[in-house]
């Protein structure tokens, strides 16, 4: 019977999206995307630890795991691999943006085909566009996956060529932060460095995993801001996300970067 | 029939809003909230112009003038006042930023209560907190009434007493902006000055009628970036918005400041 549903809200096959939500009526509210393979949500500690960090700090009470757990089970079969996003949004509200004095948050999980990418994007590497679009700086929703995605969805409007697989984003200082659906990570020596996410951007939790075994590959974690110029002098450079782990970058905006085998190392060290 | 209904979706009582749509995913739409009297939306050619511009600077193609008419008219009874809000988005797609190559907006219109605004709010004017929440930098989606508005909630999440009309959103750089529901302007002598939103902030259609009428008052226009510290020394200080009008502002943060007839006189000519 699940094999026929796409999406669960709060548990149930049959509920919908209210107008009203303000997950809709104003992106309040959170999301994660991961891979379920064998009924099992991967790298499901730190998803949730970060679901409801998010929750967190837009204050939304997060559903329990139970709960959760209980939605994917539901909806995914242990004979599929596909993609699972949940959303957490703070409920229904009145119209205005004060929110209502107790919420109940809404929690919709759907269900999404795996992506099947080119081999050769892990054979060769990707391409990446540089995005006009600068992401603003924000501190209070800095490295939060929140529902307020239009910076996001304004960059990938900007290229069409499926030979390109991401865009990098900068902030409106010209640091480099991220691409629109990926973190960064660039080499120098034995030092690996990735953007710091304080200002704006998104803290995925394969760039927390990468900088939390960085050691056994061995290299150095810094966290620190850089930009394109700092970016192009790379010895290697790069992007992750929890769907395909991660990927070595060979151009930027068409133009050739130094390749090696750090996309490998990182995704074995991913998979140990 | 209609009054048992609260909203409509594409036209249709029993459209439901799939967890797919780009709105509900990534805040990929805009909106406006309007008062419908008789039957008919106030201001409308005001609100339609600003509903087609705010989808054009996101590249969604706006529902023509007939279609959301033809919903007013399906929701709103003739002889009630209530709010109206249309929500466009991009309508469904597929996981990912990446919109469809053939888009198909959505759009929802919504009824709610006219909110009972207390009387001595027009007749002794109104209290403003100052929000600590900062409106990042933006100027691809500034002006812009889209559905990323998180922001705002952060801010009306700042304070809770009824006392206090809305709360002054400054910029990343401290300059004065707007208010979280609402549009500002402070005068000096003859000349009435509102914050330049081509950085951050939403314009209003009531913002851009009292720019239109000034004269009338007669007051000269100056559209200008300014601080907390001018704002505290302005001869007189009002708020705006589709719903009330204008309002007289008399304390910022528990602050007394000047007043005088500015808000009833704009009221007065709004009503024009």
């Amino acid at each position: 019977m699940a094999r026929t549903h796409t999406y669960l809200i709060n548990g149930s096959f049959d509920h919908t999206i209210s107008p009203f939500d303000r997950g809709f009526a104003y992106g309040d509210g959170v999301f994660r995307t991961l891979v379920m393979r064998h009924g099992l949500p991967e790298n499901w500690p730190l998803h949730y630890q970060k679901l409801v960090a998010d929750c967190a700090t837009i204050n939304i009470v997060c559903p329990s795991v139970e709960l959760l757990m209980s939605d994917l089970q539901q909806l995914f079969l242990l004979d599929e691999t596909a993609v699972a996003k949940i959303i957490i949004t703070r409920g229904e509200g009145n119209r205005g943006y004060t929110p209502p004095a107790i919420t109940a948050p809404m929690r919709v999980v759907t269900k999404s085909a795996m992506p099947q990418y080119p081999k050769e994007r892990f054979s060769e590497g990707v391409n990446l566009h540089i995005c006009e679009t600068r992401l603003a700086v924000q501190p209070l929703l800095a490295g939060v996956k929140h529902l307020n995605r239009l910076e996001n969805v304004l960059a990938r409007m900007e290229w069409n060529e499926q030979t390109i697989a991401d865009g990098i984003l900068l902030d409106t200082g010209n640091n480099v932060i991220e691409c629109t659906a990926a973190n960064i990570f660039v080499r120098f020596d034995d030092m690996l460095i990735t953007p710091s996410l304080t200002e704006c951007g998104v803290a995925g939790i394969t760039r927390q995993r990468i900088i939390d075994l960085a050691h056994t590959i061995p290299l150095k974690i810094v966290i620190e801001t850089f930009n394109l110029k700092k970016l192009f002098s790379a010895d290697e450079v790069i992007i992750c996300n929890s769907l395909y782990g991660a990927y070595q970058v060979k151009t930027i905006q068409g133009k050739a970067i130094k390749t090696g085998a750090l996309a490998a190392n990182i995704r074995k060290a991913l998979k140990a």
